[in-house]
């Protein structure tokens, strides 16, 4: 600890600094998350259910709400040390531009190929399979950043991976699908021909351009029709939450070396895969009673499940074949506006992050998208580094509240998550560049239909 | 210095032990680089003939043949602090996939926006120019590396930028283009109706999608047709080789540190700039008569000026508005086949890298491109950074020298420079994934005719 030791712009932890167990702050909720449903009995889900489409090893990271740190395997930390310890950074040039007096830090993590954070939770998926003796995975991806992360762990360990790529992203990112085809993966535009949950969609829907919900349930049902096969989900769930506390852990590491206590830590929330990961260990502190931090979860307003969805169970897919979560939801069938270009669209959010809102630990706000490139562009042009959509939501919020601390004179110390680059999102910059790139927030007359899909479940 | 100690992953410098001054190789070199020449006189370039084109500062600079160390201005520093110090890898994954006993070392460029190196002397040149007091500055660009580094560092800086980018890359690119466009840059196809020089390349090649060498000439024309602008060139010229040093320093530095002494250093080689940033600390010891390196240069081999050039005075563009460069070329009207997709395009070699070669300092090498790009995928897949076209000839170098080590049993140490990565080189890789790519060597007689282009010039 030296509190007045000069901050470097970038801190980066020692190799043997770095994380060498994962923290599991479902340890420390006194309200547990809710347990995932069979979605046929709306009993809890099995382990013995659920080692039919995840790994064995990784059902257990999902069921358990107990142990706070589990050991993360050597194998893996030495793939993390290929791109990891990413740097916390100091936002001098911003701090300068907006002359606040509050001191901004952001974890960045898109300092990799995948180009976000999603590589934490892929390798470590990744590894389990390939420790299980399996064949392949197979998985669903939207934009394309769990796809290209998952590519890379299977390409690294000589496992299969199979990639349902949602057709509009399939044909509107053809250089995200390239990318996961070097990596060796096979990329099928979803729906497609080759599930029967696929079939069964383009009968109903023809000529429909695809969705989260609907790739998963083709990924899913890839998995347990393949000997050999596992599904991976890249964010939502508990284990993958786990993974990506290594996100918060290194930053509060990297914190704790030079003194710092943070005021306010912020994240865009979609799945809370990012979100849960860096605030894991600070909302720990809390609910360990010692210490107390804002924490602010920012999501799109074209897809505001945390600020004007229900917390209730739900379907995680369009197929309905997942297990049900309770989580705060927009309604499985809720698909954001197509004119929204700024990612972070999946219906629900994580069972761990709704709780901790649902029991006021953490706040949500949410953003509208031109609101969201405005930041990027700013914060591009300032601090070099041209962001992904979904990490400027973080950007938009933090940049507000040192605004604030410059208006009151507070010396706010803001740290927020750069989870990745938007190097594949040029398209929706060429229309904020262009000036046509709008608002789309849904009615609550909307929201209130899409509610009516939620199933029954008694609790 | 700890020989034993063991090597990270990543070498980070610190941020006091990052270099505050560049190297001048020149200062070292008994046969110094030949002068640019006045293309109407033939005479050296006088400093005052040049300031009409670039900044006073840089003009300096480009003269300088004696200083061996050239302060680094505070303010470029802290804007280096934003991406910089860039890691020194090991390449473990890679050593033990090839199961070699060489020691494989990476200086990786390629974590920042621009997504190249190029990034460190745009910010030195964009920073004298506003320190001259300039509006702004024109630049020509390929592929776009070095505009979107102007790009960043202009917007950086509030200085106006006008890209020429040759016309087929701005519409097969037009994602860079937009990244540079998001960074407030102006960006023009070239050849275009803006300048006197691109409308008659326009009359006499109707239809024609661009070449660099025209880019060229049409920003240096509007750099000395505008008020308050000034033209800055990426590559080839001794003060970018100046800012690129940094690159070479921090490698040392970062050796230096571990104890670590290179048998082989390799670089790619376009214009120069990487490759000579690289190696002129190196090049430094040996020519100070303090240490031996091997150095080889790495190009293509559809665009082979220093395995297969004339070391002679040549025109530096199409329209025959820059200076006569001494250099290894194939003619200033040389194009590599439209089918080379591995960039390093220009026709000609940094000045400072040709004499190097030409006194027996370096070695060089051509590599085709469907070499480099399998070298590229595997890195990618290995080491998990997808990798610059450019970038991977040096890979495909490293491999087989590593693969020679494997055989001789020889346990060399190899240093080589991942100039940065492939993100926006997504066209050239899809190509290569479906089998699609060739190879193009221009045959004798294509670079005899070629070389008749050039200008009769009496030494």
């Amino acid at each position: 600890m030296a509190a007045n030791k000069e901050i470097p712009y970038k801190i980066y932890l020692e190799e043997n600094e770095m994380p060498k167990a994962w923290y599991n702050v479902r340890a420390d909720m006194k309200n547990k998350p809710a347990p995932l449903l069979n979605p046929g009995t709306h009993q809890p889900m099995t382990a013995q259910e659920l080692e039919g489409v995840f790994c064995a090893e990784l059902v257990q990271q999902e069921l358990d709400n107990t142990t706070a740190y589990i050991p993360i395997p050597q194998e893996i930390q030495n793939f993390y040390k290929m791109y990891r310890p990413s740097p916390l950074v100091r936002a001098y040039c911003l701090e300068e531009k907006l002359k606040t007096p509050a001191k901004i830090y952001y974890k960045f993590e898109g300092n990799n190929t995948s180009g976000s954070h999603k590589l934490n939770s892929a390798i470590a998926q990744a590894y389990y399979a390939k420790k299980q003796g399996l064949k392949g995975v197979t998985t669903e991806t939207g934009a394309g950043q769990w796809g290209t992360a998952l590519s890379m762990a299977c390409a690294y360990l000589d496992l299969d991976c199979q990639v349902y790529m949602v057709k509009v992203s399939y044909e509107q990112k053809p250089f995200r699908r390239e990318v996961m085809r070097t990596y060796g993966a096979s990329v099928t535009p979803s729906p497609s021909n080759t599930t029967n949950v696929g079939r069964q969609i383009l009968a109903e829907h023809p000529g429909t351009t695809g969705s989260l919900g609907c790739a998963i349930s083709e990924a899913v049902e890839a998995a347990v029709t393949q000997e050999g096969y596992r599904y991976v989900l890249g964010s939502v769930l508990n284990q993958v939450l786990l993974h990506q506390s290594v996100i918060g852990l290194e930053t509060k590491a990297a914190l704790d070396k030079y003194g710092i206590k943070p005021d306010i830590i912020i994240g865009c929330a979609g799945g809370g895969s990012n979100l849960g990961g860096l605030i894991s260990p600070f909302a720990g502190d809390m609910l360990r009673g010692e210490a107390n931090y804002r924490i602010i979860a920012v999501e799109p307003a074209s897809c505001p499940s945390l600020t004007r969805g229900k917390y209730a169970y739900d379907f995680c897919d369009t197929g309905k074949v997942c297990p049900l979560a309770k989580m705060y939801t927009l309604g499985s069938n809720f698909i954001p506006s197509a004119n929204h270009a700024g990612g972070l669209r999946y219906h629900g959010m994580s069972s761990i992050v709704s709780q901790l809102y649902h029991d006021g630990l953490i706040e949500a706000t949410s953003v509208e998208q031109t609101k969201v490139f405005e930041a990027a562009e700013y914060f591009a042009r300032v601090e070099g580094i041209l962001p992904a959509p979904e990490s400027s939501h973080a950007i938009r919020v933090a940049i507000d509240e040192a605004i604030k601390c410059r208006e009151t004179g507070e010396e706010k110390t803001i740290v927020f998550g750069l989870t990745g680059t938007g190097y594949f999102d040029m398209v929706a910059y060429e229309k904020f560049n262009n000036g046509e790139m709008g608002d789309y927030i849904p009615t609550d007359e909307e929201l209130e239909k899409s509610f009516t899909t939620l199933p029954q479940v008694e609790e």
